[in-house]
């Protein structure tokens, strides 16, 4: 490949740094799918013999089996996965596998390969958040009615319910879906064809090329298709959102399963134990989903500064897309995975859930509202008042719910025995019943809208 | 707002780190808009009277004339904007006032204020982007037969076409639409009404608020509703990709309009010269705009950062997402418009690209081609011998279709008079005819084809 | 400043984006201190005269007044401070002001003014660090014997003292007060006299100027100093350290005063109510610091994404550097300052923290070390033996210490009745006295230690 | 390890994102050298018997050897690292290797291996520094007279010697050692000891292993030890500042061997083909080596990110540390190794660089300098004048050097022969001899000063 020009050979150093074979290998299956349909056709439009084009065909089916098989022999010096497999197809089929790259550069082929792997990967995303909804879903319909404390700024705010709870995953979820399918959507054109940077001159048929390979178009312009990866980064976007909503969950998991908490157990499938204290039982794969938002946080940044400033077309710079690509795929999707399986064990506990409900002076805003409602007082009167009995109580040592109606009485001469109902966690969630509300009723409603929709997708 | 709850005062570190008035008065418009249509919903459902509903819209109306107008004293004590105003209507209107808070929270609040705050931005970006691409279309038209030298790794390497690296940019930059548009339909669901974090218990009408502030419907769980801030995210990472093209650009006018390259020329309007040397022309803007995308990179880290791990529902953190949200679109749209105002404003230079088009050999792929088409030699073989004849030139300081055909004869006994013409940068630059290839036809077709599109939309 | 070399203005846009006025001013007080040198140097070595001088000294005189009054008309025509500086110069003191521009250029002078404020910086963050330290310190030295549960992975590991985790931060935030000190060692020499770029033929004293402006020594090569910023670049990442311990400091805060945890509890000077619940104490200072961690780590991405790639020497790319340090440095200070607040006001709960230390199966490696010790055991299958008794006592629902000493002969016959006290938290605290460990008399120790190292700092 | 806690065993997905062999087997030295440390010392102090530590280290060894040879078999399942020795060593040695694990846990285990493997790679870095150092100094040794135009904002500026330009890489690299060394002095403190968390009942000696392992002193606080990873953050903040400083001068590579600039070439050894442009010298590992900036930035983001907000003590989190960092590692070595051969081989091209800094009007600041000088005009109008004449060159295409008296003399009066010796580059470039200037006198001077200085290191 380095051709007359050369008197002599890289060193070793740069042999090292510039051979990505130990990586992009992973893109074997796409680089000979993309050839197999780019000789078809070659030979379609006559620019090479039907002969040539099944001769690259078998010798590209054999080496497919070669490489399924763990019998094929990657080669440093080769570089790259293009040619470790143009050299082994010339050892299989002598010189018509050098007509195999008429109209065709490795800039515009590696782009090819590498869009339809990472289409590949947001394939596997959607599908893989599609579980994890299920596993909410499931969830949040077995625990419709469970009572627990909602909180804002980790203080006890109001009563909220288990499946209430689920569903903002929910949504949090679906809307990485959407993303992900958007993504989809706008790189799913095809770069076969633009050659080293500014087109060919032989009259290839990009649209059956494109159409062969799923896209649903040729890219409209040669220099764009080989230096832009602004799908690779959208498709990181998409992952680092994704792996954000996954952190928070897992931060949740380790909370509930605290002692401190004790909201819910994970079974033995996602815990592991102390080399050193034999009574652990530690959330570890809710701290591995957690951390690795890190990884692909850094994999995102890292393709945003290769990327930054580099003047047209392709410059090798763009060698650095891929490894962080792959590792933020394979992170992803193992997080997934692992949040579906814990999502899947995960045991709410719902006495502790209860009673944490009915502490923290949860329903403290239920008293404020009764007290607009059934006395009249302004609002923020009633804030001031309520705000003055949890302090009463805290005094006390005791839930809002716990004094006593003639102690509340000397504060806010409004208060009767009739109010104490307010004071329920259970009415407190189910008087929620607004769209989008934590009450059962609300709850529930959402599940089936939800399950009716995802069966039809 | 504190309530009875405390009897100590913040202390004065707090006050200056929680107060958010100082950026979020940025939302005013949004916030007055939401409450205006929070009221009438409230009069509508029977929750308030129609008096109060009344009195809360004038008085927001005097408010919000007041902020126009620069009368509105805006207050740290008073936090953020929300409470600035609601303070302000409470003395403007009195007991009403405290009416308008009625099944809403500042959580909800906030979150509705501030995605249609980043709505606004979104259609603010995409209309800039649409100047831009015009302006690409029209560097596009008048040098759709500009011939210049096309780069990979910035050594020569195909003749393009002036017009052809400029619509590289157009596809881009449109892409860029296309995410900011699916970011704005995601996130265009209404978050009010969902109250602190679990719905409310009076009888609101969210569908109605919803379409009245433009949101396609509301968001359907109250607690995803006041926590999640993806759309905030999105928004960043479609402007990261946005500005990651722009530094692109930006880079190549740098190198332009450097007396090395001397490509083309910026006029006065986007240059500025030295406080000590009296030669300088520099191209500063471009340098910012380059420069900018480490803004906004750094806009989604923070704002990825911020959200990592946070656990159900609001926490405090999340009032780190405006400034830098803010930052980024400010920083966005100057971009815009000041690569906008350069791409009118750069004029090419014929000579000097067509001179560096016909250097740097960047015509002997053209060469190699024409060996394997007339002289039947193997591509390969092609390659290695005009690597040689590259490598004699370069020995006598010329270029390749300076060499005289004895000469190359030597080296290849195939070469004829008749090839000499295939050297032409011209030739070359037409013969790339293939779709989204550089000859002129394709650029004007293309320039036609999004003119037309861009018109429809 | 643009000379004879233009004839058209900048265009609106290009103003608004080149200004630096806006956010340069901070550096007002640097810049005069550089000017007042460069000209006592100037006019020292012959190169000016000493009644320029004069002149020159007292107009900045009379300018640093107006700046600290408020009197002075900063104007975004002029761009920069240093054009504001030197042109309300000009109108003080005409022709001699042109003088102070001799030998320096823009180049050398801001980055000069810059260093000199991020030094400044630097000196705060230590002392502030060095207060949080203090504050630290207090609460360790009460809290030297106060039990409570130490955590891996959230869940209970073993007893700790509460002095003992307040030391861990010492040890942490005095390797931030290094790292900043490394810094400003690294630093702390003077870009003044590099000029444009070059250095410059008039016979300036450096070493004068670097001495009488703090810097140990003028930089030794021009290209470099008024190109580099790796200054900036550690500031920013030991900032970024700093802010990445505060945030786990927050996150233990926000875990503790919640009442789950409900191990301490902040004051009224550090927490805030909510709009809606009138229960709510907040911990909004902790969330805030812990949020601010995306802000820093977002100055750090972007400045890192500024300067890749830049070739030599100054590109206007670098005046991008100041914003984010800038915010960096308000965001850091104000961190430490809430920080310290807090600390100073944090109030342990004992017998929270006793109970909890208690509960958890805390003391299990206590009872496996004692079966090793005294039983002969291996450890190995002590843990397994203890690990069964966990399983135990939590089908039980008690702790491991409530077991009867029968059922836990029925599991592992070496148990006796003289185990039991291995199982008090007290005790295990006290017995990791090795070094470094929580024992309240080591913790004392280190206390001590660290009291007296910073007395002779 | 699970122990009797456990029933059930972890799921397939749990242990392929628990395990971290496959990884963390590169701290292999680390263990190894680790425990024979942390076992003499048990003996020593009497914690075990003299024939279990003699037993302890031969096993070792044997482990050690099998490991250098490939002979060892790691296993998944047995996770890490720590658990492959252990249990490798429990086949080899029976029940005294259960002994080995006294006074120690995985926590304080880890935290020393990788301690340790970072210093090591400390040590590396700093190594590779001084070869490009002594690379550059080469460079600047032999280039110490050789003219070229000094660029600010890519636009010639003044012209500058390529032996000064070297060496402003000098400084720039030799800061970058001095930040590792920096990190190395503040990180060699020992972890071993503090055991899970607490630290120990054994009467360990902490002093011994800490000085036998080429710590200076144990760390203070065992809970700082096994949780904090500032040593890891600093580091890779070091790594990041190196690479940047490498990836401006791996972007001043690619501009100077381009067509445009061509200031110098690399020879074969650094450049590659292309496989379908014979003509093609491209500089890959200058690219690659400005990219990989991108890479190490998202390693310290992805760091920076997991440690956010973790609560006291180990969390699983952490265990995201290694990967990033070893990836930074080899990345930053391999990038000095590459920049170090690319300056050995970079040849100057002195007609070129000569002929560019006769360029672009590169003394015009000398040329305002002289009307000061010897004319008496203030700088300003000097600056005005000068401008002017620019203008005129560059209407008629020509250099302000070849402009003719006359010319000049109707823009400005005082314009004499005399004046043109002063637009000579060279003079130009020995003029400007201020301490740190670019003048060959003073290059020499530096490459003296650093060449005696790193013999002394």
């Amino acid at each position: 490949m380095r051709g007359g020009r050369f008197r002599g050979s890289p060193s070793a150093i740069m042999q090292s740094m510039n051979a990505s074979i130990d990586f992009d290998r992973a893109l074997w299956r796409q680089d000979i799918n993309g050839s197999v349909e780019h000789s078809r056709m070659l030979a379609r439009t006559g620019i090479i013999s039907n002969e040539d084009a099944i001769a690259i065909r078998e010798g590209l089916n054999t080496i497919s089996d070669e490489i399924e098989c763990g019998d094929f022999g990657f080669s440093r010096e080769l570089e790259d996965i293009h040619m470790n497999i143009e050299a082994r197809l010339a050892e299989l089929i002598g010189d018509a596998a050098g007509r195999l790259h008429t109209a065709r550069s490795r800039n515009d082929q590696v782009a090819t390969d590498f869009r339809m792997w990472t289409r590949d990967r947001i394939d596997c995303a959607i599908d893989l958040l599609k579980d994890l909804i299920g596993a909410l879903l499931d969830q949040a319909e077995t625990g419709a009615d469970l009572i627990m404390p909602g909180f804002t700024h980790l203080q006890t705010a109001q009563p909220v319910t288990w499946g209430h709870h689920m569903m903002a995953y929910v949504e949090m979820f679906h809307r990485d879906t959407g993303r992900f399918h958007d993504a989809r959507v706008r790189m799913n054109e095809s770069p076969l064809g633009a050659a080293a940077l500014a087109g060919t001159p032989f009259p290839i048929d990009r649209d059956s090329t494109a159409a062969a390979l799923g896209f649903d178009r040729p890219m409209a312009n040669s220099m764009d298709a080989v230096s832009d990866r602004d799908f690779a980064l959208e498709y990181l976007s998409a992952t680092a959102i994704c792996a954000c909503h996954l952190s928070r969950l897992a931060e949740e998991i380790v909370l509930w399963t605290s002692s401190q908490f004790g909201f819910a157990s994970l079974g033995d499938s996602y815990t592991t134990g102390s080399s050193i204290m034999p009574q652990k039982r530690n959330p570890d794969a809710a701290e591995l989903v957690r951390a690795k938002t890190g990884r692909v946080n850094g994999a995102l940044v890292a393709l945003l500064t290769v990327v930054k400033g580099l003047p047209m077309t392709y410059s090798k710079d763009l060698q650095e897309d891929k490894e962080r690509v792959f590792d933020a795929a394979e992170t992803i999707e193992l997080s997934l995975m692992a949040m579906t399986g814990m999502i899947d064990e995960l045991r709410p506990r719902p006495d502790r859930l209860r009673n944490a409900a009915g502490t923290g002076h949860s329903t403290a805003t239920d008293m404020a509202d009764w007290l607009v409602r059934v006395a009249g007082m302004p609002f923020r009167d009633a804030h001031h008042v309520t705000g003055q009995l949890v302090l009463l109580a805290e005094g006390k040592g005791c839930e809002l719910a716990d004094l006593d109606v003639h102690e509340m009485k000397e504060v806010c001469e409004h208060v009767t025995e009739e109010m104490a109902s307010v004071l329920d966690p259970e009415r407190s969630a189910e008087s929620r019943n607004s769209y989008g509300g934590t009450a059962p009723v609300r709850v529930r409603e959402q599940v089936r809208r939800w399950k009716d929709a995802l069966k039809c997708e």
